[in-house]
Formats: C-alpha cells, sequence, structure tokens
C-alpha cells in the first residue's frame, strides 16, 4: 500500500494546478456574467497554451494523443482542472466529449474516426450524447421511446430527448435508440451518430435549469428527432449493442466527474477558509474563531480526504483489473462524492453569509449547478439501492 | 390548550387559497421567465380583486384598512400566500413593505403618514429598507459604516448598503445610518426616510443572486448614497431609536417569513406527493411505491407541521404578550424553520429527478432564492448561539 | 388557537413537577445501582402519598377513579412523570398497565372487572401485555405463532412471547394468541387474560437488554406457554377482536409515551445547560461558552418544543374527534419524538464527557433503554412507510 | 499510488481473520453474560495459540519480539482484531498495554525494562494509564491535580483519577503527574510508574459504565492516591517530559483505536446484512428488499470503505515521515472514524429490531461501550476545533 505519487506527477499536477490558478480562475467573472460564447476566443488561446505545455487529452493514451497517464492519475489531473469551470474544456477532456471519444476510439470504423472522432481530438468540435428522454425515468435505462428503423441504407430516428448536455454548438450527437423492441431488454438499443445538422434533428431549447438556460458547452438542451435520416453505417458499435456500450462509458466518466467534484470540493473550502481569516465579526474577531464554522472546515476536510480517497482507489481497481471489476464501486462513490460536494458547497456558502448567494463568487453557481450531481448519471438513491442489492447477493448464494 | 380554528376564519383561508391556486400558481411560468415587471399589469389586477373581495393589508389592524387579524391568524394566511412567489405582492403584505408600514404606523409624523405611509397602504408604491452593509457583518448590526449628519435642516448621508430587498422600483427607502457615532452601541444608529429620487441616491445594481439579478419587487440591489440630502423631519421614531424600532420590525417580520417559508413547503409537499403517484419507474410502479420516497415524504410531512405548530405558538404568544416576551422564541423559529424549508425543497427536487432542476418547476427557483433564508435576517449560528446563551442565562442567575 | 392552559391545570402541573423533583429524582441512584425491587418500600410510600394529594390514576376518567383529564392534559402530566424513570408508576400510570386498565375498562366482563382491573386501579398488582413474538416481524403483527384452541370451557395456550415488558412480578397477562387463523387477517386473533400462575406460563428469563436483564417492573420477559389452560371468560373483547383491541390500545399509548418522551427531553436538557454553565474548561470558561454546546442546546430547544406541540396538538385532536381520526397522526409522532429523544440524550451525553457515559447521572441509563424507542410499538420505519402511503393515497383516490 | 497489498500480508490477514472467527467470536456469549474473569483461563490458552501461530505482539517490532508490520500493515490486523472484543487481548496488543508497551520501549530504563516491559511483553501482567480526573476536563489535559513531589529519593503521589482503563487486575500504572506546577504548561507534568500494590493506591471503583462496572480488562476505574511513595527512579522518560511522551504514545495510539473500531464496524456491518437476508417480514419477503435498509447497507459501505482508507492513509504517513508529520491528520481520523462507528452501529441494532437491543448479540455491547469513541481520547470537538485552527493557521501565515 503506497499513498504516494511520483515527482514527476507530483511535477505535472504542480504545473496544471499554477495554470488553471493562474489562467481560469480570474475568467470566472466574465464567464458567468457574459456566458460561455463570449468567452470561446480565450478559452481557445488557452487551448493552445495547454497543447504547447503538453497537457492536451490529459485522459487519452499516449498513442491517441494523450498524456497516457493511469485512471488514477488522470483522476488527480481531473480534480485540479475541477477547480475551474472550464478546467476540463481547455484541457479537452470535458463530458461528454471525453466520453464520446472513448467510446468512439473502442468502436468506431475507419469512417466514422475520420469524420468523428479525429476533428473531436483536435479539439476543431464538439459533440454530445443523447440518452435521457423525459417521459421515461432514467433511473430505469431500460425504457427508451426513441426509435431508429432501418429504411434501405438508412436508419431513421424519431424520439424526444433531453437534458442532452452541450447539444448547443455540438457538431454530431450520439443518439441512443431502441432498433428492436423485441430483443432481450439490455439488446434493444444501438448507438446512432447523428450530425447535429441532419435535418429532422431539432435542438428545441436549452432547458433552463437552475435560472439559466445557458448556452454552448454550458447548457442542456432539448432535443427533437423527426424523421432524421443517417447513413447505416452511423450505427456505433453494432446492433443491439447500447447499453453494453455505454455501460463501459460509465466507469471511467464517473471517475472523471468525482475528481471533478472534488476539485470543486476544494476551492470552495479554500474560499471558505479565506473567508474565515478575513471576514471579521468585529475588530481583530474573524469568523475562524468561531467554533460553528471550524466545525465546517474540519467536518469538510475529513470529508474531501475520505472521497478522494475513495475515488482514487477505485480509479486504481480499474486500472488493474478493468471495469467489470469495480461496477459496484462506482456506485459507491457516486452517491458519496455528490453528497460530500453539496455540503461543502452550502457550508462555504454559509460561511460567505450574504456574499455566498450573490454571483460574485463562483460558489453559487455550483451549488445550483452541481445540485444536479445527485440526481444525473443515476439519482443517489438508484445506486444506493444497487450497491446494497449487489452486497446482499453475496450473503444469499 | 385549542389547536382548532373558528369556522369564519377557516372559511377566509379556503377562499384565500382557492384564489392562490386558481389565480397566482398559473402565472409562475411567465414570471419566471419574463421576469416581474412583465407582469405588473396583471398583478395589479389581481390586487384590485384583492381589495373587493376585501382581502387587502391582511397583516394590518382594522383601522388602519386591515384585516384585523391577530399575528397568529394572519400567519395562516401567509402560509396560504407563500404557496405563490407573489402571494404576498398582490395582498399588499410583501416584505419589506410589510414591515416598513408598521413602523410608519407607530412612528410616522403627520407628514410622513401623508406622504410615505398611505401611498404606501394603498398599494400606489413600494418602498424598501436599507440596513446591511457588504464591509460590515450583518450578524452583528452595531457595526455600520453608513453616516447620518445634520446639517441645518438636512440629514447628509453617505454609505454603501447591499441586499436592500426590492429597491429597484421603490419609491423611498428607509435608511439605517449612524447619527451619533459616540453614543451607546444600541443608540448610535437612526432611520431615515429617503425618497429614491434624492440626488446621491445611486441604485448600483440589482445584485445577481443565485443566477439572477431579477428586477422591481424580484430584486435585491447594492445602494451608494453620496451626500444625499433629505430633510430634517424624514428621521423616524428619532434620533438614536434606529435600533429600538428596527427590533419591533423583527418580531412580526419573522413570524411572517416563516410562514411563507412553510406555504412553499407546503407546496412543495404536494408536488411532491403529486410525482409520487404520476412518475412511473415502470408500468404500474409509481415512484410513490419507493421506501426513499416514502422516508422523504413522511419526514417533510412531520417537520411541516412541528414547523407550523412552533411558529403559531410564537405568533400566539406575541399577541398575547407582546414582542418582548417572544424574543427569543422568534430566533428558535426562524433557525428552525429555515432549515426544514431548505430540506423539503431538496427532496421535492430530487423526487423530480431531471426535472427537479430545470425551471420547468417553481422548486428551482425557490431553491435557490430560499438558501438565502439560512443567512438573511441573521444566519443560523447567530439564532442558535444567542438562543443558547438566553437559555443559559437562567441557569446562572 | 389558544396555546395557553388553565391556571388549575398549571397549578397540578407545578404540584406535581415539585414532588417529582424533590421526590423520585433522588430516589434515582439506588434505583440504578440496586435495581427496582429494593426500591418498592419507598415507592409503595410515595404512591401513598400520590394518592393524598389526589393525583391517582392521572389518565383515566373521575368515574373510574382518575383525575378526568383530557388525553392533551394527562399529556402533560406525563411529560412531568417522564422525568423519572419511576414517575409513572408511582403515579400509577405506567406501561403496560395503563393501556390494561383501558381496554379492561372498555371490554372487561364483570368478573374480570373484579378479578383483574380493580386490583390494578388501587395498585395492589401490576400485569403485563404478551404480544410480540421473537419469531416473527413485530412490525407485520398479522403474523403471529401463539395459538389458543377451545378445549371444552377452557382455552388452551401454546406459544413464545418476548419483549413482554414488565412481566416479572405481574398478576396477569394479556395475551395475543391466534384463535382462528382461518379468519380475515385482521380476525385471527385473541386477547386471552392470563394469570401467571397458571401452570405452563414460564417466564423464561427477563431478556438482558443493553446490559441489564433489570428485574420487576424495569424488565422485558421471554415467556413461553406450554399448554396454558384458563377459563373460556378469559376472552377479552371478544374472539378475533384482538387486532380491534389492541389498535384502540394505541393512539392513547402512543401519546402517553410520546410526552414521557419529551419528559425524558426536558430533564435532560435541564442537565446539559447545568453541566454547561458549571464544567470549566479552564478558570472562568465554562464549557457554555462554547458555540459547539451552544449549538446543541439551541437545536434541542427547537426541537423539543416541536416535538410537545405535535404530541399535544394529536392528543387534542384524539379528544375531539377520537381515535380514528388521529391514527395516521400517531405514526407521525411515533418516528418524530422517538428521534428527537435519541439525539438529545446524545447531546446531553456529550456535553457531560466521561461522566456522561458513566452511571453516575441517569443519562446512561435513558440512552441505552430508550434506543428502543425507535423500535418498540413498530420501528421508524413502518411509521413512515405507512404515513406516507396514506398520504399517497388521498393523491390517487 | 498503490492500494493494494502483498500476497504474504494478506495470507497473514487470512490466518488472522480465520483465528478470529472460528475461536473469538463464539467466545462472546460467555464474555458478556459471565464477565471478562471467568474467561481468562481460555483466553491464555489462545494466546499461546497466537504464540504458536507467530501472531504474538502483532504491532511491535521484530526485535522487540513483535511481527515488525509497518503501522499501516498492523492497522489491518487491528481492524481484523477488532471484530472481536478479546481480539486485541489475545494477541496482546491491547490498550493501554500496547501504548504502555511503545512508551517503556523508547524511554525505560533498564530497570524498568526488566521490571515492567519485559513481563507485559510476555503478557504475564497487564498495566494502566492514569491521566483523565474527574475534575478537570480532558480536553484541557494541562489542567491536571495529582501532584508528585521528590521526599528524598522518593515520589510522593496524590490525586484522584478515573477513567483508568483496565485498572482493575493491572500490576502497575503509569502515572501522569505535576511534578513542577511552575514551568511553562506543557512542561510541568512527568509520568510515574506506579505498581498498583503500592499503599495509597486505591481503586476506589471500577465506574459503571452504561450499565456495567465491568472487572479486570473490561473496566475503568476511578483511583485515588493518596501519600504514595514510590522510588525516584520510578519516573519515566524525564521529569517534565509528560506531555512530550504522552503525545508519542496518540498517534500509533489513534491508529490502533480506529481500526479497532473499523474491525466493530465491518463486523456490525455483516450482522446487518445476514439479518438482512434471513429475517422475513411476510414469506418471501426479506428485511434486504426494503430501501430504508439498502439505505443502511450502501451508506454503511461507503462510510466504512472510507474510514479504512483515511486511518491507512494516516498510518502509511507515520510510517513514511513520523508522528509529527500526521499530527493534524490523527485528529481528522479520530472524529470521522468515531462517528462511522456510531452510525453504522446503531444501523445494524435498527436492522436486528427489538433483537438488535437485548444482549444476545455483540452490538447491544458495543453500542453501549463505543459511544464513548466520540469521547475518549479527546472528544469529537476539540478534535475538529484543533484541525481547524491548524488549517487556518496557513491561511494567515
Amino acid at each position: 500500500m503506497d499513498f504516494g505519487i511520483s515527482e514527476e506527477l507530483a511535477s505535472m499536477l504542480a504545473g496544471i494546478r499554477d495554470f488553471v490558478e493562474t489562467e481560469l480562475y480570474p475568467l470566472e467573472g466574465e464567464l458567468l456574467e457574459n456566458g460561455f460564447r463570449a468567452s470561446i476566443p480565450k478559452l481557445h488561446a488557452l487551448r493552445q497554451r495547454v497543447k504547447e505545455e503538453g497537457w492536451w487529452l490529459p485522459h487519452l493514451a499516449a498513442d491517441h494523443g494523450g498524456l497516457g497517464l493511469s485512471l488514477a492519475e488522470f483522476g488527480m489531473v481531473s480534480e485540479v482542472l475541477g477547480g475551474s469551470p472550464v478546467g476540463h474544456y481547455v484541457f479537452n477532456c470535458q463530458a461528454p466529449d471525453a466520453g464520446n471519444m472513448e467510446v468512439l476510439l473502442e468502436h468506431a470504423t475507419d469512417h466514422q474516426r475520420e469524420a468523428f472522432l479525429e476533428p473531436l481530438l483536435a479539439g476543431e468540435i464538439r459533440s454530445c450524447f443523447g440518452m435521457t428522454e423525459p417521459e421515461n425515468a432514467g433511473s430505469n435505462p431500460i425504457f427508451l421511446s426513441t426509435r431508429a428503423v432501418l429504411d434501405g441504407d438508412e436508419w431513421v430516428l424519431d424520439g424526444h430527448k433531453w437534458f442532452t448536455s452541450s447539444a448547443d454548438g455540438a457538431s454530431f450527437c450520439i443518439v441512443m435508440a431502441v432498433t428492436d423492441p423485441d430483443a432481450h431488454k439490455y439488446q434493444r438499443a444501438s448507438m446512432i451518430i447523428v450530425p447535429t445538422d441532419t435535418p429532422g434533428f431539432e435542438l428545441v431549447r436549452n432547458i433552463p435549469v437552475m435560472g439559466e438556460a445557458g448556452e454552448d458547452y454550458f447548457s442542456h438542451a432539448e432535443i427533437r428527432l423527426t424523421d432524421v435520416r443517417v447513413p447505416k453505417e452511423n450505427i456505433l458499435g453494432g446492433e443491439g449493442a447500447g447499453f453494453a456500450v455505454a455501460q463501459q462509458r460509465l466507469g471511467p466518466g464517473r471517475i472523471h466527474h468525482c475528481m471533478r467534484w472534488i476539485g470543486i470540493c476544494e476551492r470552495a473550502f479554500d474560499m471558505m477558509c479565506k473567508r474565515a481569516v478575513t471576514r471579521e465579526l468585529s475588530p481583530g474577531k474573524p469568523l475562524g474563531h468561531k467554533q460553528f464554522v471550524q466545525g465546517w472546515i474540519a467536518e469538510s476536510r475529513a470529508e474531501i480526504d475520505a472521497a478522494r480517497l475513495m475515488v482514487l482507489r477505485v480509479a486504481w481497481l480499474i486500472d488493474q483489473q478493468g471495469d467489470y471489476a469495480a461496477r459496484v464501486d462506482v456506485s459507491t462513490i457516486k452517491f458519496f462524492v455528490a453528497n460530500v460536494l453539496q455540503r461543502v458547497l452550502d457550508r462555504a456558502i454559509q460561511t460567505h453569509g450574504a456574499l455566498g448567494i450573490t454571483d460574485d463568487t463562483v460558489l453559487s453557481y455550483w451549488f445550483r449547478h452541481e445540485r444536479g450531481a445527485r440526481i444525473y448519471d443515476g439519482p443517489d438513491e438508484v445506486h444506493k439501492a444497487r450497491l446494497a442489492r449487489k452486497i446482499l447477493e453475496k450473503y444469499t448464494d
């Protein structure tokens, strides 16, 4: 058992941390005030810097142009990037593109690789992933209404999706659709790549979420597919393989999310501590002298440390033994870390008083937009029930 | 001990509830989407309806044009109004006007009565209350930087306020300012009425709070006062009486807030239950069959009931014995109910899944804007410490 | 709505409180150290005092020799008695006798009245109630294994009970037994009175609970019934009426328990406050200056007040409209108050530090023995699920 | 970063686990029923087995007759031993002897080594540690009333201690006493070895804790020292070194405790799961089908895993960099793990229903006796405040 990291990794993390703090934190004000699109030029200049530093695509293997890190190592990078709402974007490892890249790397045909994957890796385009449907409980993914029917050489898609994150501005969408309603429940669906300029692919709206519809990368779309036709070869991973492929996306995806949340936690924690030593209740009596505040700091420190160790252990397990070995553990960290995140943000806000609920700090942005952390990718309750059932199975064998 | 209410009151509450559900709930979509100002014409028409029904100014005595309810009875009205974000506004008992009315009724000179109170009671104007300052911890109100100096027949005010709620569109502001820095700490400040069109009274911005700056009644302003001159007679309640008068505002004000929060809780609870019986996880299996959801419903029911009884008892105590007798109890209900509110909203959102974090329901609005409930009017921690110290005093006498 | 009480009641409560504090608190040391039996002579002398004061049987109607209080009024008495582990006993309104008295008053034949009820009312004997069985989940009472078969003029009982509280020293047991296994599930069982000296009625052991088996009134027995024969007329309330009669026992019974728990809470709260002002962390710095302790005091104060109002409202509802109207509300208060109790005791112990876990105070006794409060009479989970289902029923009608 | 362990360690842990489950679990019934002393012969036979297996003194270096494990490795052993209330005892690594051994190994003179340490290592005697005093808040150890005055060649001790764990049956006590009241606050106290048969060393009582006074190793004594005389050379670690030496004891001691608690958690978790699959609410419907129970299992799994990683990381840090580097982290794990322990035990009891509060399982023993975990070795609040202050120091430098 060794909780240390190599000097090389430590040095890279320090470099990235410095870059994030120096270059990305100062962008927050304008990002939150003017929206994502206005900042794109600056962000692309920063992406160039990241490429020059050799940090581009930190989640991918070296032979795909990435940094060749283990999942645990990338997790530590992801934590640092999580300190900024655009950290992952600037390093081109943002959701949902990161997951789409992984799926394409594994399953893309030569054509798909050239048309979709390569520009994605280069950061020339963005993509999205169309899974969730408003009419069906996301917690039970086998209930999908979107259909894809083969008509000659084309798939014809009809359906209704929402929470298709970052669809606004994306070039293509990987759509989960039922291709064989009569198959076994886990073999009904397939993934089909749909360019977003295909006729019938309609971005109904960016859904207003917690007070803002957002735009571009900072958005979640409602999508309607009406008689959308794409070439037969746009299927990804084979007919009926939709769930199997989606499953692969999940393990590393949850590590990414969880480590990003821990990055948010650390940032909020840092802000809470700074506030505690600078805000005075009366001259010479900073907030941090109060035990209530001390309690929040201590509990947050403990919970964040616990969360990080939990996630890194699961990342290490995936590195050692693959996704399947860790399929239950990813449920555990999903709900555990999402709840730590909510508590830490809540305490950081309370420490800031009235300032905490304004948009003058980034805390309110996260408080609002990460409330979803306990819902998306499966609500806490689904993960808890799943974990418990898996544990109890061992007792009934 | 009698937990019942008169048939007359029950009948009025039923009438108001019906009005709120029928007339106000349907306005929510456009209010949240288009902002407050666009809805003003509709709201004023509804105010007319309220006057016709005889429900105008439900918080005031009959001889001031109000309903002549006890504080406990008004509390029950306030709960019903709280189900809509504009309930109190439509009945002209919204904060901060309600508190300003009470202060003016008690302390206004004839001139002040005519110039400020009467149009307020008539619903022709709105007002605001300038107390909190960004540079000073609100939890310790004796630290105020705003100064008012008498220069001949005029008060000259200089200072910086924020979270001056609903200042945008208000006709006047009751400003808390230090008039005698050398007096005893509770006698330094006075309340001065400042018309918002006075030169030097600058509305710097509507502070973006949890993602929206809002506008008009739905806003919290940052205010700068620079060499603002108002007539000497604009002082309210006498020099040095600022804290004493503010204190009077607080008791009933907290009852209003707490009952409004309970109204929000009941609305969220109702939405949670409706979701539980209509959202199906699989055909014929509604969400409400799940124990996790049952747990939220049961705990919310218990906590809301407890919160209501707590507040009504304190309202009754004020009715019987006055503010002073209940000065500790208003601290108790402040933190107790604000926390029930946050938990109930959180559970209602979780029950709604992805829909819960969208602005397609009113839950997200409250989740964001009522996060402040644990901060404004004194954060939880100040109220808890105060309550405990008062209790322990009795043990050391 | 009126949260006040009559001067007469206030005066009686003050008298009882004084008696409990002066006479019963000082007995705690020896009770906890030497067991219940050694104190019986003193307790019986105190019972005599209670009779002389006119406080005997405070839960019963005046025509049954009681005080003729409403349930809400008795609730307030029960709270005061709850401050001592023997308060209810000394006033002869202790569980399970109080419930047995109520059932007998309602259903006893003349013979039963004379043989069982009258000595119970006089305080000459004690009784017990045999319901729970180790082999069957108590949360689903329709599963009972104990059988009673009519053989001529006698019921022949066979079965296995546990948590038959206070069976040690009791003169008779009201046994819940299946008399018709083929009846509708709620009509299978009957209540049968079994004198504890009947052959085959075996007190297997006083179950060691949280470290002590206890004795007499302070005990919970395991009982085995083997071919136990009692006269046919010992049936109580009619064949198949077991559940219906048990149900009647529950409503008032839960009020009694809940108010007793609140009495424990107030006692623990008082001890916590006394400790906070007397224990010094360093000279002149009492524990109560610490915000952590202030937080516990404030939260406990709020929760206890809430709990009391909740219970009194339900008691009032039963007084006004009967048990059936309050059948859901008794579930609500059961889990709500039991959890407040556990939290308050936990905080009181933590405030006492090492002393808190010793038996030098009564806190450890309650911490141990009231852990069961969240389990007996239906665990929290059963009450929450039941409450939620009842609420949701209204949404599906 | 490597979360794996060597095959050698895994194999030893499996062996020890098997031994603990097979040999120690079955002793619980009689231990809890008959007390510790009655089981000593059996326990000593088992100690012999442990020596034969080569597992004796698992916490010590090989050259002191121990297993030569790192602290992290011993932590894993300690977890396994924690599954039984006598696990550590049988392996001779029980508190407070383990800490006393470490202190003696570091500081003992030749005489002390021979007279006290060697028989301790051999398991021939037991010892205790007299620090806490009833009159002084343990959370602020500089306030000690026990005095030791040099009189010729002898220390003369006078004082009053309590919670001197396992003093009953111990051969000597390491007593913390003030030797120079005028020194700097951290240099006032010294450790002095006092054989328990020294005149004036009086074991006043085994303190009844949570319902039992216990005996021998299972006890906490109140001690009075009256004119107790021991040779001058019985001082341990030098005059005024009491706190410095005590501090050394703490780091590893907290690892031991925390890992023992995790062992208890795992045992309780295992019992909870077994109960969940075997207890039926109705035929074919085990408790584990209920989401409430699933929630407890999932949350417990997450929290125990988090706790273990937290502690092992701190153990590893001490192994790598020594106690001082980890002095803040040991505060973190102390309160974090103690609270996980309390929650897991509480859930395990609730899952067992009425059985859970009986002494028919070991759960009630731990629920009672580990309530102290949040108090001894510094209450949660002291550790939280300390951690927060240390963190905030870095922000004010």
